[in-house]
């Protein structure tokens, strides 16, 4: 079974990653499904999943979910009913084989699976670059707004897959590599992916 | 010009790496040459050289380098003499031509070259397997000592590399990519490696 798990920092372009190397390998790549999945599965709407389902978010205001407005506490019930429907959602990927996974703590969850496990990041300069480029229409982030966005991000990611193992998001010791696209155009790192993922499943 | 820099932690098999990296890709890998090219340039004893000439190391007693007895001051400022042979030797070697280069802060000392940094390490747990499996005959450290030994030579390594430049020794955000060879047999990473420098330097 080849199971891969990419964690990323935000706008390191890590899911470009994912997608591309799950294509080049013939394989699926889960992502934005996992999101899709659960919203359908709680009957939850897609943005507050994709909110919470792998950061733990401290919200200073009331959420919507769906047409309900919900308190605090409330909110942090829902975020683990989400979590644990993700968990499910996850093991059921990996039950059907090979596949690419995109963050949501997959590297922990997968662990019985023996998953490659990768990290990308990349220097600020070049997230605050990615993440102009696919800024959407209207999006007009000053760079210190995006800055404390990424941050906010991959703190909260951090913390959920901290809070599920007791080892650190984004250190090197947790993945088998971690790759910096800071200088590198994703598309061009692919064929050496590939290869060097099918040599380590290989010996396994 | 193809550059590509090893650095590693002890017993993490980065020397293997560099070395099946480089006869793969047909390209030499200067490791243990360099110990001996300074060693022949300033009639210094080999086994002073490898031990002093990327690290800082704090001796406790007085050193013998080729017949003289030196006291501390002395062998600190044989250690920086040998430490800019080694930087003018690099060099060299980068002057002529695609290259890998093990350890030694190249990394930095070739900035200008624009290198692929790779970075190598593993569990503790790994090291200390390969440690043993390459033990010279009569070799007989207990574990503790061993790790002892890891961290010593891991933290002269780290100092000397940062106080090269402000930039963390082990740290992912300084190099390009980042191996973790715990689980994995080193033979079987080079073909991914190979295609993965071969696309990295082709878009530079």
């Amino acid at each position: 079974m080849r199971i891969i798990t990419i964690s990323r920092e935000f706008g390191s372009g890590g899911r470009e990653l994912g997608k591309r190397l799950a294509e080049a390998m013939g394989i699926p790549c889960y992502d934005h499904e996992i999101i899709e999945l659960i919203a359908k599965e709680n009957g939850f709407d897609e943005n507050y999943v994709a909110r919470v389902s792998e950061s733990f978010l401290v919200s200073a205001y009331p959420a919507t979910i769906g047409s309900h407005m919900l308190d605090y506490s409330m909110v942090n019930n829902v975020q683990l009913e989400t979590q644990a429907t993700q968990r499910k959602i996850i093991r059921g990927f990996a039950e059907k084989g090979d596949c690419v996974i995109v963050g949501r703590a997959a590297d922990i969850i997968l662990r019985d699976y023996h998953p490659l496990n990768i990290f990308v990041y990349a220097t600020q300069e070049a997230k605050l670059a990615r993440c102009r480029e696919r800024a959407k229409e209207g999006e007009n982030y000053t760079d210190k707004e995006m800055i404390r966005k990424m941050r906010q991000v991959d703190k909260g990611r951090a913390l959920y897959h901290n809070l599920l193992m007791d080892e650190a998001w984004g250190k090197k010791e947790s993945y088998h590599l971690c790759i910096n696209t800071s200088e590198t155009e994703i598309k061009s790192l692919i064929p050496g992916l590939v290869a060097y993922a099918d040599a380590w499943f290989e010996k396994k």
